[in-house]
């Protein structure tokens, strides 16, 4: 048996038990109750772009999961299975034990089932794809918001941009402040049990992942509508209590990484909604403003202040392909 | 709209047409048919380890989508869809187009819908992962082999290795030769017809992606069974005629990358596969050995001359994490 199936092997075999057939095959075979829509989504984290090479494997092996079954999350669907395409530099026992223990433990905790997947040599980085059942027509999409809606935001946001802004020199604040903000950029919680909580109550619904003004943006593109925010209702992370109201409206609207559910609803389901608050899984939700007809071709997002008018917020959002400040450390 | 989500929608996005939502949402939809099971594979190909920097766009687009193929022929399942993680050092428009249009070209050959994925910054690698359909139960799964069962293969093999033996220097054939080996290294043709043809006759399957003797091995080893290869059955690459024998042995046997099937089957099914010989797509079908009960756990291939010899292979098949020869080229 080579190194990589040996690997494959030892690290991320488990025995399927929902699946018809798991690791170990050409494919793996699933089936899908009547009735049921299978919700997929695939999302890469790139060492040295997502994550810096001294990342703890374990940490890093949940916040895989997390950040797509935070896509499951906002489409209401119910995480079933997932797949794993693992590229790594060389075979670190080590490593490998700790991000297979995080990941399994955080699949567990959300009862998702590892089918398949790869192993090959090469920069560190690894792809998941996920697999989420949502009964038929019932999904959260994003084009299915209505003028009028409410706009809605769970949790509160702002957190993992700046711990972020923290580890690279750009923000500081109390060391207390700092753990929790990096708790949110490093041990994101998908809101799984919200996503379905909402289903057939919301409208349309994506999790904040590239930043509250372009998360809601896409909405507003896919809806062809544009949005407006009440900046002074936007609950942000308490880690930014007493920072500089540029670093605030910075990290709260156009940083990402917080995976929280920002989701539009009729104003008939208002007091449905506001009677969710801190009940499931305890996380707040929030009214944050509402969705208006498009002057243009739809996705403008508006931030006002108390008394409506326009509030500064610079760079919409988290984009890739801009050169951001590299850390010159390696990723083999 | 961030250059992230502008590359996204401007190379990969087009309208679904069987799935309920494709690419453009948190997650993509698909439905089932009842008495249906969902093959689902993923694959990963890196710069620098599975194909060159300066390998030409086109084919790899091609090529990516085939080898996942490649594992929906070996169940028996029809193509249906795909998703791509794609991770790019930067933005190149012309290399980007030059991959989709391989990639959307092999896609409608094979009636495949992209219905999602993910781009982001880094060392340039793809994953995509494909689904197919198969009728509840009757996949061809690599544990299903009896003892007694026919192996069979499709095609002929050996002429990817030899290509990637020519690019490294190390072995020399005529340009002919060279151009039809490395047109089985670049442009691999997945074998999915007849895997949907072989459905029902065969008991277990497998592409020969990581060398005949390796593959047919996995086999053995979920089935626990030994096999035992003739070795002037196997039909070697016309393009190593006249080649050294230890070559021809070396490319044939564990040399990967010609994404065949092997295939097993009972005997009483010898003339009905002998009759689709040519005939599915023209593929050549030969039978080359036959598995026995296990000396061990299962898993070990026997190769064997005219005479019943036992036959030297050497290294049994490719394994990533073996060093090989660095191609010294970077990739970004």
């Amino acid at each position: 048996m080579s190194a990589e199936f040996d690997l494959i092997a030892r690290y991320f075999t488990r025995p399927a038990k929902r699946a018809v057939l798991g690791v170990g095959d050409d494919c793996a075979l699933i089936g899908l109750p009547e009735g049921r829509e299978l919700a997929i989504s695939t999302d890469t984290l790139v060492c040295g772009t997502h994550f810096f090479p001294d990342a703890d494997p374990h940490a890093l092996g949940c916040k895989a999961l997390a950040v797509n079954l935070s896509d499951l999350a906002a489409m209401g669907a119910l995480p079933r299975y997932a797949t794993l395409a693992l590229t790594l530099p060389s075979i670190d026992a080590g490593w490998l034990d700790a991000f297979a223990r995080g990941l399994f433990e955080f699949a567990a905790a959300y009862d998702v089932e590892l089918i398949g997947g790869d192993t090959t040599r090469g920069p560190l980085s690894f792809t998941l794809t996920v697999f989420g059942e949502v009964a038929s027509g019932k999904a959260l999409r994003r084009d299915a918001a209505r003028a009028g809606d409410d706009v809605w935001l769970s949790g509160r946001i702002g957190g993992a941009a700046l711990a972020l802004a923290v580890a690279q020199g750009d923000a500081s604040v109390s060391s207390d402040a700092a753990g929790s903000a990096a708790l949110r950029l490093h041990r994101p919680q998908p809101r799984v049990a919200l996503g379905l909580r909402i289903s057939g109550i919301a409208h349309a619904a994506i999790d904040v992942s590239d930043g509250l003004l372009a998360d809601l943006g896409h909405i507003g593109e896919r809806s062809r509508l544009d949005a407006e925010i009440d900046w002074p209702r936007v609950p942000v992370d308490a880690a930014l209590d007493g920072t500089a109201e540029a670093l605030r409206r910075r990290c709260a609207l156009t940083g990402g990484d917080d995976y929280e559910l920002c989701f539009t609803a009729s104003l008939a389901e208002r007091a449905r909604i506001e009677a969710l608050n801190g009940i499931v899984d305890g996380v707040a939700i929030t009214r944050i403003g509402r969705m208006v007809m498009a002057s243009g071709p739809g996705g403008a997002v508006r931030v006002l202040d108390a008394a409506g008018r326009p509030v500064e917020c610079g760079r919409r959002g988290y984009d890739h392909f801009t050169p951001t400040r590299e850390s010159g450390r390696t990723c083999g």
